[in-house]
């Protein structure tokens, strides 16, 4: 069995431009080399959006790599020191769209894959690849259908490692074992148009609004805990008036987000957000957006394979953080699977000139394969 | 000495269509008029804006009709039921742009001086015309320069009648004797835009000045007193955020304007508001926009001549009220003038099918005449 580089599938995945919710051929490619391994090859297309369930053996545990193939735009081309479809290395970092969000983690799962299989080719249970072309785009037809797929048909994913660019500083440094919920509030206050003039013929909502809004800001919603910090509460949008600086306008639209911990539930945050209104005289409508659970894996098998991949390979102990964004990784724990994110360094995902250090391809590779080696071997 | 009828002169001018800054000839055919009368005219072009300055007599009291030829837009002449500057009697009421704001104002100064100086041709002080065509519009280059000019020249106006259209029901039924302030805050809070995930990175400033937008709104600033309703704070505009519901605001920007009484100054309002804000940890820029100061002619020859007037003309008392926007009388109050605005209902000024009442109109010029002889016969 023939062993790629995970430099050069990089080059390869970075090459092809799949802008959400393209794929252009990257898991084709994929399939092709799992295929070899003996992984069972099975394309999940749901609308726009294409999507690879790969799976070898049949037995539990289930371990799987999941990640996506899709990029966010490149942004102005003239801005970028190279072009960011032609992966290019200089001074020890390869540069492109996707090098670090996240091909190269893709290329770091196949190879650290290859060489598993390789070394373990009875291994126990079972390694899946879950791969999805729209993680950065609405996330609809990407991993929660692959999941609802898997559910339906109950095969349970025990272990899933998720290729987000997790570092920091230094690769491994950081590692994602779980994320906050976000949850988001359109809220519109209703009260009188009218002249400044005749207040009395008027209902401000930005006056009847003011002290909810004081009252929201300040709130101490929880204490966070060991894994999280506190749940987090911002106006993001906040809008009345007609420009003019003689009418008192006639209705107030505030949209708000938490970030919430598994410390409450978003059904609580509803409940106490509206009790906080229901308690002052407002004509308003509420609704909400529930852009994704929390979710959190404290402990197990996972946790300490990664802690143990890191440190062997590294040589430094990664520490575990839920800071930042949401990720796939909510869909897939939903289901009771262990997740972790691991992946490269995270400082120019999404920017002009996004790279990923060439040498941090190989420890990821490696730090893979330790662990697969110490779930499955 | 030919009269006019105070409903062709108003039909005449109404039937000019002088919509801000134009005059359309409505000043040279009063001006022409009061020539007759041996008023010295005098007219005061300032930029695009025609004014009329004419006085009969040297001597003080110096009595003064104020008021405009300019009108608003008439808006989509299709909803009007007669053409807006055509103008149309039914069922007693005389219909156009203007009837009521303020041409059938200045039709009944026009008879009523007509018939007054017949009357009593040797009457004592003067009587003076200070007409504009800017009310409307942006008053830089109206009245307010006419006064500078009179005010150069020591010019001074003893007792003036305003003839916007202070009527709310029957004509006489209220007089303006004063009028609030009007003072418009810019509020800029600044804060650091940045990601919802990340809100130690940031500073929302909707968060920082949502206590001080409450407190603002929930201050006394004053009681008012027997002319004017306690001042009021009304925020007009607020606007804060990008659109997305994942960013935290970079500034947040907020109008609002008082209406003030005469018990406190704008110099004590903008020190209040400062005072406040400094009291919160906020990086804040306010800009203010002074928009006009209050005035109130409480008592006086003036007052009484015009409780007088409305009675014996009408049979019924006037109440003397300072609500509503502001007015021109503001700049001739200023100058130490006794100022009342009386002129007819105002329920359908600035609207379609603006229109006033034609006896309204005979009623009008019998108590501008009865005012001219109480104070000048």
């Amino acid at each position: 069995m023939s062993h790629d580089s995970v430099f050069d599938l990089a080059c390869d995945l970075i090459a092809r431009p799949s802008v959400t919710p393209e794929d252009c051929g990257c898991q084709t490619m994929m399939a092709e080399r799992l295929h070899h391994l003996d992984f069972h090859i099975e394309p999940m297309i749901f609308a726009d959006t294409t999507n690879l369930w790969a799976r070898r053996g049949t037995t539990s545990p289930l371990f799987c790599f999941a990640g996506h193939t899709d990029v966010v735009p490149s942004g102005p081309t003239e801005q970028w020191q190279t072009p960011p479809f032609e992966p290019t290395v200089i001074d020890g970092f390869l540069y492109g769209r996707g090098a670090a969000d996240m091909k190269g983690s893709l290329a770091a799962m196949l190879t650290a894959t290859q060489r598993f299989v390789s070394d373990y080719p009875d291994h126990r249970g079972s390694i899946a690849y879950l791969i999805t072309s729209d993680e950065e785009g609405p996330f609809i037809n990407g991993t929660t259908k692959v999941i609802d797929t898997l559910e339906a048909r109950e095969e349970k994913i025990d272990y899933c490692i998720v290729g987000e660019p997790s570092s920091t500083e230094r690769l491994g440094d950081v590692v994602k074992n779980g994320r906050r919920g976000s949850l988001t509030g359109d809220l519109v206050i209703h009260g009188i148009q009218g002249h400044v003039a005749y207040p009395h013929l008027s209902d401000n909502p930005v006056h009847r609004a003011a002290p909810i809004l004081a009252e929201l800001t300040q709130v101490h919603w929880d204490n966070g805990n060991e894994f999280f910090p506190p749940t987090s509460f911002q106006i993001a949008n906040i809008n009345a008036g007609t420009g003019a600086s003689n009418v008192i306008p006639g209705q107030l639209n505030v949209q708000f987000n938490f970030r919430y911990s598994t410390q409450v539930t978003d059904h609580q945050l509803v409940e106490q957000v509206r009790h906080m209104l229901d308690t002052h005289a407002l004509n308003y409508s509420l609704d909400w957006t529930y852009n994704g659970q929390p979710f959190l894996t404290d402990s197990g098998e996972l946790v300490e394979a990664v802690k143990y991949a890191v440190h062997t390979t590294t040589g430094y102990h990664t520490q575990l953080l839920t800071t930042g964004g949401t990720s796939d990784g909510r869909f897939i724990a939903k289901t009771g699977a262990q997740v972790i994110e691991l992946g490269p360094v995270n400082a120019t995902i999404h920017k002009i000139n996004e790279c990923v250090r060439v040498s941090d391809l190989e420890t990821l590779e490696q730090t893979y394969y330790e662990i697969l080696k110490r779930l499955l071997a």
